[in-house]
């Protein structure tokens, strides 16, 4: 991922120092594992860890090119790290990685840097929920108007919009949390997975120190439709990022004004245009979730390892993993800081709903007229006629209100009183399952 | 979906029949739900509810003509439907569908429309489970040859191979029961979700009659996160079809031969080549399965409606909801009886292990080398020439087996035992952790 | 595809009767080629001809059901075809499909399909092209604000708007044609294409009568990438399809109301809100483009099929090729119907371009700074205050227009005289380089 | 994109001193232009390309750093650059940038890039087409077994599978072409494409200078279907490669063993199992395709940018356009030498082909009984009678050829002569096609 989406957090767990540092601590406890099984000598288990620990804490740059040198012959990664790592431990070596295969310490790895990532993200997902909440509860009595097909539907509360995303990141919380359960599995059961030449205690020591499960059966490798499961559900949260960017973008867009973000002091909109305003962020947030969504099909098509396993999955995670973590993590810490300063304006807010000469109170005017006897169709056709005659003559100096334009018309005034009229009219009607739905969406 | 990849019971939930059932269903659950709360007559929902029963019951394609015919008209479905109820019910049918929005019934209806159709799925994964079980434990000990790189590695059980699927598709099991909890949602709160015109009363009567948990926040509609993550789920599954359909058109391969698809009587492989058996039905399934995962991406992009809803997610649900559970039940069903009555040959499966000359068991000897004092550097060169030896030379009349290349090199004979390179030779090792992994899958 | 987003002429084209009628031509002609080689008698290939052009044009519904009966026993529909149709011509029918394998009809003949497909899409094309250039001229000169971030920018015409989307389809109309072209291909080359059994010049016979070209290789199957590359291009154009509809959609949101959907008499908007006029088509367009676009995946995923073809594309193709093609005509006829028909609101138009109190004009002036000695970082400072003074005080009582603000800041005063700034602040200038730009879009 | 599939080539192309130049060129030649023209001064315009060019010829990690902080505080990428300009420059630099947009450069840059990477990756195809020429040629005649369904079907020859492939490759060429010539456009028209600020006749004097072609309506963006339709091409280029690749990992598989790649000395294939040789070439390349073809769908939703432009696609682009051509540049240049390298076993091949008894010849057969008066029914059940002989007891002491089987049934010799047998059983017949299809697969 290209720096300028990346944060130093979720790009040390992808580093090499990191990988190459889980590799040692599998391949240690591995023979921490078999020492106390008797397979190799307690005490070359105890030097293998403490040389290699010495020698991780010191890693370098000069390790990584070490290393690089040695696959740049071998052309493959885990002979030349446990090369290296012989130089390091001397002649216990030997007992390092015994009746291990290259995945099971490869996999094992993805295993826990998916892991530290998915806890990263859980992090950034609650700093969204945190403050989505908080917006949502300083808003909660905030009218603003409701749209469906972005045309005025009925008046909702802005709070209650921020309560819906809440939502969304909670069942989003909730998913990457099982896709965290997915995907923490150790695998340590050799070249096709029959511990032909490794007993299976070794795998559950080293899986109950690394906080992990055992996979059921390890063909070689961990199955993939695990990892694409985690992958879809980066997609779906990406995809619930887009809906909230998309709605800030809506509220900025200069004909409705209803929502800003925050707007630097030295920050420029535009090259020609220094009036310029731009919800640059939401719209950034926009284009990342989709490079997040696009991670889910290789992932999927990953699954199909050909027998046993091929290793065509590799170059595909190499480049998804990190940058299908970094990059989310990325957006969502962009998010929850763009809803964190978000400037709302309530005045904007209540001039746009109160801008169509009151249609939008259109739907209780037909089921008070229902309630007063009409049918469906009556009441159905009444009230268009009066909406209509509203709608049309907007802003022209004949134009009259939704009430004006009910009250005068005989067929709505012979059957309803004036109060009800009113009542039919006020927006507190739209605010009063508020205490209900917040109790329900912020209970926990 | 064409009816070549349909099963009637998945079509039948899809039909226009059982849609209009679930509104009317919907519909009247509302009503009853209203008159016990008082806001419309007990008289009224009791006639609504007998009427209307009856109409469902006679509903015929006169009916749904009837309806096409006033949708259109009023270019509004919903509207159509209870048009044409109201024919039915007579004046009672003002008192239907009092202060609902048209998604209320919708989505609630595409919600039991969607759990319908996990429960078929479910069923249908049980059926593919309890397949792959009694093939696996059927061939629990027909010793084959596990293929990394699709290059013969070590050996393994044809039995482990298909326990190893049967685990995958026990996550898939779970995870479709997940994604079943996520869509099985009701919402009834109106025009932009604040129950404005209803009480959550309703919604909670209807909710539960139906087996449905009520949405948190809907905003007219239910979120389509959920129904996101549900076609992310079908895609995962859709992916482990592909990969057990690929391992069998491997396996059918002419050079392979260790299994084939059942083949009919009166089938003809190919209208040239009349002794051509070809894997149609594991081909078929990887097509299908690229439909299903299809479905993932519009499902996500489903996501980002704009405020409170649009209407863009509705021409793609009209096709991947019935598309995507049809064909995917199809396939789940097609697998299911191809595993059933797979044809399975040991002695193949014997013949292609021993095709390399036994350098399959290097693994082992690698690590008796390294026991008997070998460094891993050293351990490997051995192993790899004798392996090289036998490899290059094979099928020649100077050709000899890598037992006989070992023994004949001082560097190993000079190590080890005759017994210990026996042992090492062995197949029965890859064997004994068999009974401990077929107890963790097959446990529950 | 639902027949709700079907049309007639394009459904014909995916009808069971086209297809057997193209599978007969095909191999009616190769008949004739073979006869005028001598390869079967003339006699035979004029009775195959006469009597398999009378079953053709008399087939019913009673000729599918026979060849399903058919193909339910042998499994293979070709061989079904070809039974039904000895049947019908009789002993003849044995110089039928000699030396041909069932590809060399099924994929001629998806061929001709797709290149019938193509000719709807390319006269849909010809209909939007139509459309815009009549609404493009018709409001070349109707200014309106254009939008970058969806905040106001510099004024445009509406024509312009609309020039731009009629350039887009002309290119996509060009990809069109060259993706027809792409799949406009015969192959007649037997079981892995290499004539043994046929000689070429039947294949060129049969091209030449239906309008194709001969494969160069064709591996019993015509090559899927020509197919692959057959759907990118419907999900460009899809895309543009979307591009345009979102455009719509934005224009016609309460706020904005610069255009609006033609709306008809009897149609409803909402069941509950009847003043609501929704932008239901360009919503619906938006998601038909989600459906296009969803089978680019899949057709790229054909691509590779095991070595001389396997038949994963089949089942992939059966879905994908009527239904992109289906919902690609009805989704392009959609639009230029509902752009031929859309309402357009010039006054509006104009007053959304007022509202800001003429910032739009800010880039103008910073160049007429510029021009008069200021550098680019002053001039930007002395614009972005006037404007900044402008907007923030917008419709509040003290607020003033940026003309206003402009001349009663010395630091522009001072420098530029008032005929200038009125010059700058005229939305003439941008207007001026539209013929110019019509002439190059509109010029073929 | 990772190091490990990148090349220096491709990665200097979206380098940040590679952008900056291609901006100042673009400044530069639109400074020249004006001076032209008059609008600004001679003088000013050759002091900027002086000063500026040894500025971008002397640009180093320095200039780098001083532009992010400038960007760090402005937030504009292009206002930051040209900030630095301007102190490289001195006061001229206010005649720079005069009445552009950012996008102009921007734009304009990205197509410029974009048009290098084209170039490279032309030549990478070229590379691509010469190694499979030279072994399509090489084994043009040597026989192998053509398989459908990975069943065998037909003799075919190694060169024309080879020669398929190039057929492909020159599709994707001639592809490629036309995606460098969507995506080889110039937009220097301002704020939203009216060139209010700006005289066409800049746009078109940098157009030229830059081998660009000048966009018909730019709406301040040079509209996305263009960079959507060369993606498209990258995938569709992206799925030949997995074709290929797919084709050699069969071919390397234990079983098939019919080529190989090349495998290096040093070499290790794998750290248990020493005998290994593994097809990782090919499966790398499988993984890359998925990558490439994984940038499609991102580049799909770029096109629907609201109204003139919003800035969502800017992060997509930031990644995929690097990404995809480096991967794709890599992964063409991996294959090419891949094939060139390519070890061949042609007496495999020969193996492999007998190995099925003579059953492979069955069409011919089949032909031989029809011309002699069998209906097509009749011989189909007399070939496959004896093709079911010989495959049943394939291997067995009682097994029979396919020839001795024919020649044993009474059906057969019945009708036909041994010289007809013998003849339908001759390989000879699957090349003599061969000239013609090399003639004009590799005319040009």
């Amino acid at each position: 991922m290209v720096p300028r989406y990346s944060r130093p957090q979720m790009t040390a767990i992808w580093s090499n120092v990191n990988r190459y540092r889980i590799w040692f601590k599998i391949e240690a406890l591995a023979c921490e594992a078999m020492a106390e099984k008797g397979d190799i000598p307690l005490e070359a288990a105890k030097i293998i860890r403490e040389k290699g620990d010495k020698a991780m804490a010191a890693f370098s740059d000069k390790d990584v090119a070490r290393i690089d040198e040695i696959e740049a012959e071998t052309r493959h990664d885990v002979i030349a790290f446990l090369t290296w790592l012989a130089e390091k431990i001397g002649p216990e070596s030997r007992f390092v990685h015994l009746g291990m295969t290259s995945s099971d310490v490869l996999d094992t790895c993805l295993a826990v840097q998916l892991t530290q990532a998915a806890d990263l993200l859980l992090k950034d997902l609650d700093s969204v929920l945190a403050a989505l909440k908080k917006r949502a509860i300083e808003h909660k009595q905030t009218v603003t108007i409701g749209r469906s097909h972005a045309i005025h539907a009925e008046p909702t509360s802005f709070g209650l919009k921020l309560a819906g995303h809440y939502a969304e990141f909670k069942r989003n919380r909730k998913r990457l949390l099982a896709a965290r359960e997915e995907i923490a599995i150790c695998a340590i059961s050799g070249a096709v997975g029959t511990y032909a030449h490794i007993d299976p205690s070794i795998e559950a020591y080293v899986a109950k120190n690394l906080g992990l499960k055992v996979e059921d059966v390890s063909t070689q490798v961990i199955p993939r439709d695990r990892h694409a499961a985690f992958f879809c559900t980066l997609g779906v949260i990406a995809s619930g990022i887009e809906r909230l960017a998309t709605e800030v973008r809506h509220l900025q867009r200069s004909e409705v004004r209803e929502a800003e973000e925050f707007f630097h002091a030295g920050q420029k909109g535009s090259s020609a245009m220094p009036h310029k305003r731009n919800p640059v962020l939401s719209e950034n947030l926009t284009g990342l979730a989709r490079l997040v969504r696009s991670y889910v099909v290789p992932a999927l098509e990953n699954v199909t390892l050909w027998h046993e396993r091929d290793i065509s999955h590799s170059s595909v995670e190499r480049n998804i993993c990190p940058d299908g973590t970094i990059v989310l993590d990325f957006a969502l810490m962009r998010l929850s800081s763009m809803m964190e300063k978000l400037v709302i304006y309530p005045d904007q807010m209540n001039a746009n709903l109160e801008s169509l000469g009151g249609v939008v109170h259109s739907g209780e005017v037909l089921l008070a007229l229902a309630r007063a006897g009409y049918t469906r169709e009556e009441a159905y056709s009444v009230v268009q006629r009066a909406a209509m005659a509203t709608w049309t003559k907007l802003n022209t100096p004949e134009g009259k209100s939704f009430r004006e334009n009910l009250e005068s018309d005989p067929a709505v005034s012979g059957r309803l009183d004036k109060e009800v009229i009113e009542d039919a009219l006020d927006p507190a009607r739209h605010l009063k399952a508020l205490d209900m739905i917040f109790e329900r969406v912020f209970a926990d």
